[in-house]
């Protein structure tokens, strides 16, 4: 059950030509007892009736997450049989390396902290462990939960090892933004293991955290998901004035599921600041701009669909795209992005080229021993 | 005291040709009395001791908000003398107009919601009838607090006849975002009534409202300032997709002190989701972007700043600025914008003698009688 299966050789798409680096699998358990024979016997009961806490959604997206056909095989949570996975997406798109970043980017919004730290140790087991070595394109994350940063660089320490753990892996929504000093921890553990940070959204909001957005909650779904930018930007600021990109020049940030045409006037709304505020940040030595044109990454998934492809790429080039961002089909959920149709056209082809392989290659590929 | 001096012809500061519109003046009461003079009995013991209520800044802005030399005449309050203003800013700009915001931004987010009505009215009294009369330049605006949607109409109503009052300000932060359904009532009064809605930013995180981000608490000014563009976001969409400007069509909408260029991304993403979520928006007829060019207001302190001027160029045209975005000088805080500097250059001549007067002439000339 737990061996690799023998992958035949990659087959690129032949819209593309090239085998590709998706960034994100929402890769799940078939069932919750994946994820409690991992939690201390405590806790087994509390897992099994209510499994991930307060993460009930509180906008509700059009009847779902996910595509309708990606539950269809042998059980019926979606995602969650590899096979499945490699029939729908790698194989038809040519995907050579798969990022399962996993079901949970809820554990910083848990109140009960020790619980928080059991499901992400839970759960880095399950997925490095069982979901992970099903097949040779396949590679996990670190979880952590932020509440208890000592516990977290724990959790990175015990993972580090591993040859397929990608990156360190958090929620965007906790009780305080991810710059907090408290997490610095956190990221220079990670610096330190050669892992990246990647953070997703669409927890803000939920269990311990505040409103979701700085004026309170919204109403719809279209509301929250469009909003989530504000959670990005807040981050970024965060992660910027309090230093963190600075102080640790190895840290690599990477942004799930925030789109990036923000990142642009968010830059040049730093360096203006940054010129007239600069006693705030003594850490910084340079423009804040350059320090996130080297170490923040974004990843296509909601790629923003401006009228004119080139309004797109002039904004990807402002914010260093051409090694900044990467791809992620984001399967299962229903707005996947199809590789083949982002960035038409000839000259877009070098820029497509290293979204959907180079990049990705580049931030993983000597940690994962690829290159 | 009270009455207009007799101004001479305006004369346009010689580097920019004619003379401007300027949107934002924060023009104060010189002293506590002048407010209290129009508070009902009960509050005025309350008021000279508090004043505002819980405003207390939460972040700290290197030693205050304002440039040192606006409180050096007879009396040491920035911005209370309209004679100083004018010598300080409407003559050597040639401002020929120049809309008096006043001081308070936080009605929305004080508890007591009968004193943040009673202030409303003590303001409104104050700045329209005391202030603006000073000098044939100054307009005023319309104080509500967004608690008490009945009464912010009543004052809307109260005011709407005043010939000089140009517009319905409001705070951008309180309990909800702006967009939320109990607050329609006062923008169809103000739509109704030939009156735009302007928003000042900078109270998010006080009085009653949550925290200033959907991320908790951050640090430091620079990162609370970077971050309104975060507030923006979240108002507009709201007011997008709760359907405020499709059902209003007269209503306009202005954003004090929030930045541009974070629109354009925000359209990219409105739209892109409003293609797949539509069905959460029966009522909008048209793509979010259409409503947003030509309901959608922007001023431009604070100015972003990139190194190349064509960048902000591109982002100004991609929000309709040659309609939608105006001049605001912002004095007397430290961060004034000089409208001799902005959009250097021949090519740019037209664009920018529509931000620094053509656009708000257009917005507000009808109703204040200016053509």
């Amino acid at each position: 059950m737990n061996q690799p299966n023998p992958v035949a050789a990659v087959t690129p798409h032949p819209k593309i030509g090239y085998s590709i680096f998706d960034i994100e699998i929402h890769a799940r358990p078939a069932s919750p007892r994946n994820i409690a024979a991992y939690l201390p016997s405590s806790y087994v009961d509390r897992y099994l009736d209510g499994f991930l806490g307060d993460s009930t959604p509180n906008l509700d997206q059009r009847g779902g997450n996910d595509r309708e056909d990606a539950d269809i095989s042998d059980n019926c949570v979606a995602a969650s049989n590899p096979e499945l996975i490699a029939r729908q997406l790698l194989d038809p798109y040519g995907i050579e390396w798969a990022i399962c970043t996993g079901p949970i980017y809820n554990l910083s919004t848990i109140g009960d902290t020790d619980y928080a730290v059991a499901l992400a140790s839970a759960f880095n087991n399950w997925l490095n462990n069982d979901f992970v070595p099903r097949d040779t394109r396949y590679y996990g994350v670190i979880y952590v939960a932020m509440q208890d940063p000592k516990a977290a660089v724990k959790e990175i320490e015990k993972w580090a090892g591993h040859p397929r753990a990608s990156q360190v892996f958090i929620g965007s929504a906790g009780i305080v933004p991810l710059g907090h000093r408290s997490n610095h921890i956190i990221y220079e553990a990670a610096a330190a293991n050669g892992l990246p940070v990647a953070t997703h959204s669409t927890m803000e909001g939920r269990g311990i955290t505040g409103t979701p957005t700085g004026n309170g909650y919204c109403s719809r779904y279209i509301e929250y998901h469009t909003g989530l930018a504000a959670s990005a930007l807040t981050n970024v600021t965060s992660l910027v004035c309090e230093g963190v990109f600075a102080k640790i020049p190895d840290f690599r940030f990477v942004l799930l599921e925030f789109g990036i045409s923000w990142a642009q006037p968010l830059m040049w709304a730093l360096d203006r600041e940054w010129k007239s505020l600069r006693s705030e940040m003594p850490l910084l030595k340079e423009l804040p701009s350059e320090y996130l044109k080297r170490q923040l990454f974004y990843t296509t998934q909601p790629i923003e669909e401006p009228d004119k492809t080139r309004d797109l790429v002039q904004t990807y080039h402002a914010v260093n795209g051409s090694n900044q961002i990467m791809f992620s089909s984001d399967y299962p959920h229903w707005d996947f992005d199809n590789p083949v149709v982002i960035l038409p056209g000839r000259d877009n082809a070098e820029l497509k080229r290293r979204i959907l392989r180079e990049n990705a290659l580049a931030l993983y590929g000597r940690r994962l021993g690829l290159k």
